[in-house]
């Protein structure tokens, strides 16, 4: 079988990280692989991401052995606990402020020319994520107008620095779902995004790593809030591709293997509706992405 | 001997860390002081830190033991190779965007107001966090404008969220010095800080971290570029001051041992300078703090 989407989830206690089976109806576990084939494979996802092609290549091995011998049975999905495929130990959660054209006219329409000259990164703090059954806490004392923003991010795969377009794409490992959660009037009062960005629970990512060699060319990506479609968007509406993104960051900047670039959120965020539109405890948030799969949050 | 101040050095090709001893010529490696007295220390300072008073408990006996038995020289502390107290493993730097009125002025008379109702907060990217002797990388292909940021950088000592101002000091560690090195054009062209702040090599970190219980009330913070003074400030001209700077932020987002918080900088900065007064090759920055040290750098 083809690797093709990878994830980190707990099952009988135990968090582990496994590749899921082709009608992705179950996962194989890594450790129960390693331990049916002695094919050494790294006790998390994070790791596995760093070892690069090497480790895919230890990891199909085990699964070719495991067709044959169907040693290893794949777990139901639906009996395992799907956590955030990077957990803690991101280092960097590499923002895009604004990528989508419309998104930006949802804002400042006078200044959609100038924002369109340079990509504006930020990040959010890695104490933030959370996975895809955990709720958004709405942080009530903290802010009024929390709002989602649904993004396709990019994972790295590979160090470097100074990345040209054109190689650009050889550092992508993989692809999963982020919701940019964001506290509007924090962001709008403290000047630099940052701060607004990282109140805890504010980076639902998941549920999968789709590898790059199996993602489609473009994606489509829609926002739902309790079941109505609030963004509708491509990626090929981006204003930076992804091989711009990773070259404008990586210069004079090294990226890592399981950094995180999420690459901006089209048009239909809350407070872009008039009067906004934020959530609050009780709503769900549920972001689709063409080949990844549903995120799927719910507001403490 | 009191315990003032921790360093990270490497020593016969080991990295380790130590404890200054009083008259700062000598260090007591924590590595030297566990085998002599089967004190258990971890193997980092960053480890350390997570231990907090237990850790420092720990140290203290150690220390009390050698100063009885002398099993344990110090190393002179001009023999061995200082490297930035708090490594790669920090995951957050956070910094404050404007935090001392004349500094706002330099750059924007007219929003002195707005800017001093919130604190600013941005980060730098873990990856860039350079020790006192290493080269600042100039990144000519990337930026025309590199600048110098002396500051004041608190320690995170402590887990904790929605901190009162109150209660804000006793989430202190310790104070080292930081050189918030940053591309002003990159600053500016991309809207958000992060990307201009966050090159390789653009924090210097050290020398030591004093223990907050070793502290001043107040420091005085002097920049000096090439031996003139450029900086010359008091943290008492705190726009925010410490406490409030963390109860600010921890509202909402948990603070963990090691994030580093570096607290603005005073005016004297090169953009400041008509004509702007950036720093080139073969430039050295020296930062000086009351009580804590000099940070020195050169400009590769």
């Amino acid at each position: 079988m083809m690797i093709k989407k990878l994830i980190t989830f707990e099952d009988l206690g135990f968090v582990q990280w496994g590749v899921l089976n082709e009608d992705e109806t179950g996962v194989y576990s890594a450790i129960a692989l390693e331990e049916a084939f002695f094919t050494p494979l790294p006790e998390t996802l994070e790791e596995f991401i760093r070892q690069g092609n090497e480790g895919l290549l230890a990891l199909a091995d085990a699964l070719e052995q495991n067709e044959k011998t169907d040693a290893v049975p794949a777990r139901p999905i639906n009996t395992v606990h799907v956590l955030s495929p990077i957990r803690q130990l991101a280092k960097n959660i590499f923002c895009v402020g604004e990528n989508y054209s419309e998104h930006i006219e949802e804002f400042h329409k006078e200044k959609l020319k100038e924002l369109t000259k340079f990509p504006q990164f930020f990040t959010k703090a890695p104490t933030c994520v959370i996975g895809p059954d955990d709720d958004i806490d709405p942080h009530k004392n903290v802010t009024k107008e929390l709002d989602y923003e649904g993004e396709l991010a990019v994972i790295i795969g590979k160090e470097g620095a100074d990345i040209p377009v054109s190689e650009a794409m050889n550092y992508v490992y993989g692809f999963t779902i982020m919701n940019d959660v964001t506290a509007r009037d924090l962001q709008r009062n403290h000047g630099q995004w940052f701060h607004g960005k990282s109140l805890d629970t504010f980076a639902p990512l998941g549920p999968c790593i789709l590898l790059r060699d199996a993602a489609p060319d473009a994606f489509t990506i829609v926002t739902k809030v309790n079941d109505e479609v609030r963004q509708d968007a491509s990626t090929e509406e981006f204003i930076f591709p992804i091989p711009t993104l990773i070259s404008t960051l990586s210069q004079g900047t090294t990226l890592q293997p399981g950094d995180i670039i999420s690459t901006g959120t089209p048009s239909g965020v809350g407070v872009g509706f008039n009067p906004p539109r934020f959530i609050h405890s009780g709503d769900t948030v549920e972001i689709s992405i063409s080949g990844i799969g549903t995120l799927k949050n719910q507001v403490k």
